[in-house]
């Protein structure tokens, strides 16, 4: 048997002002400290450890899985960090509020922007200091595979393509792992693990700093999954992710 | 031309109190924390970047050296965390005062274990709960090769080999590379740029939390080095470390 942990970073500043985040580079505000310091004690309670994480290259993925492993005393592990475990790239949407989108492009377009599978957002243009293409953490990235706005499905995409490639083999060794990411970027490697269809994976709300442990079989595939945490409020978080009137991703 | 950044971390609880501290792992103080943040800030004003960084498997370094990438927003980059880098091990000495130390051995006997070359300290007994041969974070090195107590002539051997095998080639290939590691482990590395005699390599005390700089040449032998920051500063900083009443490795 298997197992691997994920966690949804704590609250973000733009989390708090309600904008659009995608690739947006945004430090957690003392809210999301303490929520990943709380799950790191949780993990630590639970007598949960690891021999490698993995984070995106965004800093409240990456401060989260540092107070993580600060409060399990395992700073020292491996951390792998990878552009594919990005948050979905939000395009033309990033840093605006979730007001002034609904004003500019209407409600229902926007509803259809956050919760269809295939739909992008508006693209950033080639010029806009929004565009990754001239980011020095993306030198790597052939510019072709930057994107300028991505639909669900693409950052499901790119994401089954790093869970196959680089996590799921290390699984398979029996390596204890932890991955630090986004709402979105969860949504999809739950969607691998579950097989999860459309309905299912639109309706899925990873909250913020609940370790969500996974029991897997011997093809990878989820024996059991439960969160971290007191039941009531684990609830509660998962509500607070899913009101449509925040944008939380 | 080449180039590398050296750091020694800052102020440890360990430090404060005057203990010797070898392979124990306190955290840094309050102090130690601005001494990270202000070698991050010191970098990232003089304009530099990282493409990589290296660090101990003892949060001291580990945690100096997140600071300073907070601080450069360079959050993102690899960092490769290492036992090789570990200060050297000060066997049954670790955790005890310097004055304890000049009680239980002598004045003298514990200046020659300071500043020789080749005398090791008293070596801790197999059954110590200070030998690291059960700390999960030593599981993948050979248990012969976890040591009891190390003289400075073991921790420069040892991180003489990490320096040739994995950190020259990276600096060779231009990439640029950032150190963050113990009072010991700098003075070996820079034994091996700067192919130190022994009179030198045991008065050389590297100051805590100053980037110290060096431009490499062909050959990785330097061409110049140099504190960043104020110089008095740098001075006193360094006769802070080099004072005899102090233990600070």
């Amino acid at each position: 048997m298997y197992e691997v942990v994920l966690i949804r970073h704590g609250e973000s500043e733009y989390n708090r002002q309600n904008l659009f985040t995608g690739w947006s580079d945004p430090d957690l505000t003392e809210k999301g400290v303490q929520e990943a310091n709380a799950a790191g004690k949780l993990l630590k309670e639970a007598g949960y450890s690891f021999d490698l994480a993995f984070a995106s290259v965004l800093k409240r993925s990456i401060k989260t899985l540092n107070y993580v492993l600060e409060e399990m005393d395992l700073l020292w592990i491996p951390v792998q960090k990878s552009w594919k475990l990005n948050e979905r790239h939000y395009g033309a949407l990033q840093g605006l509020s979730k007001s002034e989108t609904a004003v500019k492009y209407g409600e229902e377009q926007l509803h259809i922007w956050r919760r269809s599978l295939s739909v992008r957002p508006p693209l950033l243009e080639p010029d806009d200091p929004r565009y990754a293409r001239n980011d020095i953490r993306y030198k790597e990235v052939r510019p072709g595979d930057i994107p300028r706005g991505e639909s669900l499905e693409d950052t499901v995409a790119r994401v089954g393509d790093f869970w196959g490639k680089r996590i799921v083999p290390l699984i398979r060794k029996k390596e204890r792992v932890l991955i630090s990411a986004h709402g979105n970027t969860l949504r999809a490697l739950i969607k691998f693990m579950e097989d999860l269809d459309e309905p299912t994976l639109l309706e899925l709300n990873v909250p913020t700093g609940v370790p969500l442990v996974y029991k897997l079989d011997d093809d990878v595939k989820p024996i059991s999954r439960f969160y971290l945490g007191v039941p009531e409020e684990v609830q509660e978080k998962a509500r607070e992710v899913a009101n449509p009137s925040k944008v939380t991703e």
